[in-house]
């Protein structure tokens, strides 16, 4: 039986024509871009090839913005402690938000182990940002702002372009975390007066492992790498070539058929959003009715286990997720979850259902029936569900 | 005209059956290793799977001891960075050599700009450290020894396994940069005695941009990239499969095939320092006649610039390099050389010839007739060479 891939979020599948390109580069036998020879020079010439593609599909301008990382953590970790460290001798303050990526968690908790100060702005109920709270919280000392663009459990997009205005008066440096928008959504970091945006290829159905931090020419921010002077000089190491020209057709397809993938995806949320009643019910959507992407819907489901009903579609090979692929074997539940005041019972009984271009009308078909015959299933034996049966 | 590729060190071809290897992956779809449904299983076994392949080259008894990263230099940054990080309550002083890889050199030098104190051991004019010049700096400040393995210009090996028992027997943490080792010639990590090795994918005709790092259990390291579980929370960030899966087949190779290739390029070797005297008359060979890579010569041609001669080589189609690509683009003479006590022309003179199983006896000589027109030519023009003609 065809697997159903529901969980876009963790994997996409790398389409047909970025493979065939992925292939050629494996059968061209490049030589390092930075030796100085003919062999030399056609790998330096793919590498810019790649970079123009990328820069475009974020509508940035001068292409030697884009730095080449191995994908959206090194991005991340790059401009948080690389703006961190480049500008101690200004002051030690972050502000960031309580729904952020691990990635942003854990190189900001870092950073405060060495003595930084941060302020994280707590979310509303609806997943997102105030850009108020964010001006409030700017002082002399704040060097960095790091707030992501959409969150990869709830799918909730911020107001990055007020915030953007607020720092750039404020001449705070900026940081998104856009690794689940870009490619997705329009990205334009000039509309979102962004000075640093991290994106990763997989996200628009490049390769996994491959990345990219945009840094705004002018911005004071240390490499995370040292060493050699590839890509400019801000990301030392030997490119993974391969990885990198499968990310620029990536890119190019993905600007080239944003509008169709847009309309495909909304599609399938409306779809699964209007028949979903039909189907179960005592569930509370997560995801934000308007300020959103397009390809994620989160789920809570009352009186039973996230993680027994992923387990169930699994057997009905469909994939789903019940949180970030990144916090696998943790226990806990989710902070994104918590965050917005659901309480622990229904953010344990959470799914993230996530779609793509390979998506059809019977797969959400064939999840809605599987959907409804796991939570029945689990309902059935929920001391949870029986007793609030009987009482009720 | 086939292109002899007689640089090595920059770029290794991917060998056939590792680019089927690299191209199943892209084939096969695979979702997220740390996704918890069918598809993301499949991932993580194959990530199983290059790992025990990756750890048996190194003679690494626990795989989970191998850390996947995106090539040499992060393996560098995060095992130098990670240790000073994770020990700096115990002290602050690094010991290295002075004819380190950039990547070790700067990676220290943001250490020292941020408070550690480093001591620099110079080698001898044949580019050996001596070890008890390491024992004679270690204090109770020290809380790490970086020496390389082999120099990336000079093929150098350096004597690792005297170095190792020191710093166990002083209880400091030892880290070997072997990216240009691991897979050319046999490393083992239990008789080298380090705490951790660094190494990297293209060196054993893997493909660029992957590496890797062995921790020894029980190090105190930091991570470089902070955020999610992956590479049991040693290294967050979505894996480059398809790199990994290609490293995993190359390790098997280089295992495998290690007697078979250090056969072949020993003999390459020994046919250039052979017949280059029948070719070309003044020079001086950088490499060490006992401790050094079989697979890399560096000749220094008094009288004339590598650049030119590398210029007119690659007109010819055969690619050599006059230093670490990654130092491209400096013009400064190399310090390697320079610490070897060669003076600043002859550095400039100097080229680096590395090969492997894809040269054969014909591209040697193709390569020395070439070099011999080479040098002529350029001698001719050569005031240099004039002046201490005329006046020999």
């Amino acid at each position: 039986m065809k697997i159903i891939n529901l969980d876009h979020i963790s994997a996409n599948p790398i389409l047909p024509e970025i493979k065939d390109v992925m292939i050629k580069a494996i059968q061209q036998d490049y030589a390092n871009p930075s030796s100085q020879h003919k062999s030399g020079e056609q790998a330096a010439e793919a590498l810019v090839k790649a970079r123009k593609s990328v820069a475009k599909l974020i509508n940035c301008a001068v292409e030697k913005e884009i730095v080449f990382t191995s994908g959206g953590t090194e991005s991340i970790n790059h401009a948080i402690k690389g703006v961190a460290l480049a500008n101690a001798d200004k002051g030690k303050h972050i502000i960031t938000s309580n729904i952020e990526h691990n990635a942003v968690i854990r190189s900001i908790r870092r950073l405060k182990s060495a003595g930084y100060k941060v302020t994280s702005i707590s979310v509303d109920n609806q997943c997102r940002v105030n850009p108020q709270d964010v001006a409030d919280a700017i002082c002399d000392e704040t060097i960095l702002v790091s707030i992501m663009h959409s969150n990869n459990e709830t799918g909730t997009i911020q107001p990055i372009e007020e915030i953007g205005k607020l720092t750039k008066e404020k001449k705070v440096i900026f940081h998104t975390d856009a690794v689940d928008s870009v490619g997705i959504v329009p990205i334009d970091v000039q509309k979102l007066g962004v000075d640093l945006l991290s994106f990763a290829s997989n996200t628009f159905y490049g390769p996994a492992g491959v990345g990219g931090l945009y840094i705004r020419r002018g911005s004071r921010v240390f490499p995370l790498l040292d060493g050699g002077v590839q890509e400019h000089n801000k990301r030392a190491g030997a490119e993974n070539l391969i990885g990198i020209i499968g990310m620029g057709k990536a890119a190019q397809l993905a600007r080239q058929d944003m509008d169709k993938r847009l309309a495909h995806v909304k599609e399938i949320k409306e779809k699964i959003l209007k028949q979903l009643p039909d189907y179960i019910d005592e569930y509370i959507i997560n995801t934000h009715p308007e300020y959103s992407l397009p390809s994620l819907l989160s789920i809570s489901l009352k009186y039973i286990e996230g993680e027994s009903v992923m387990l169930m579609l699994d057997d009905e090979n469909i994939a789903v997720s019940t949180r970030s692929a990144c916090a696998t074997g943790s226990l806990r539940a989710s902070h994104v979850l918590m965050s917005l005041g659901l309480n622990h019972a229904d953010a344990q009984g959470t799914l993230v259902i996530s779609f793509g271009v390979d998506n059809t009308k019977e797969d959400v078909d064939r999840f809605l029936t599987a959907l409804k015959n796991a939570v029945t299933t689990l309902r059935d034996i929920s001391p949870l569900y029986n007793k609030r049966n009987s009482s009720g």
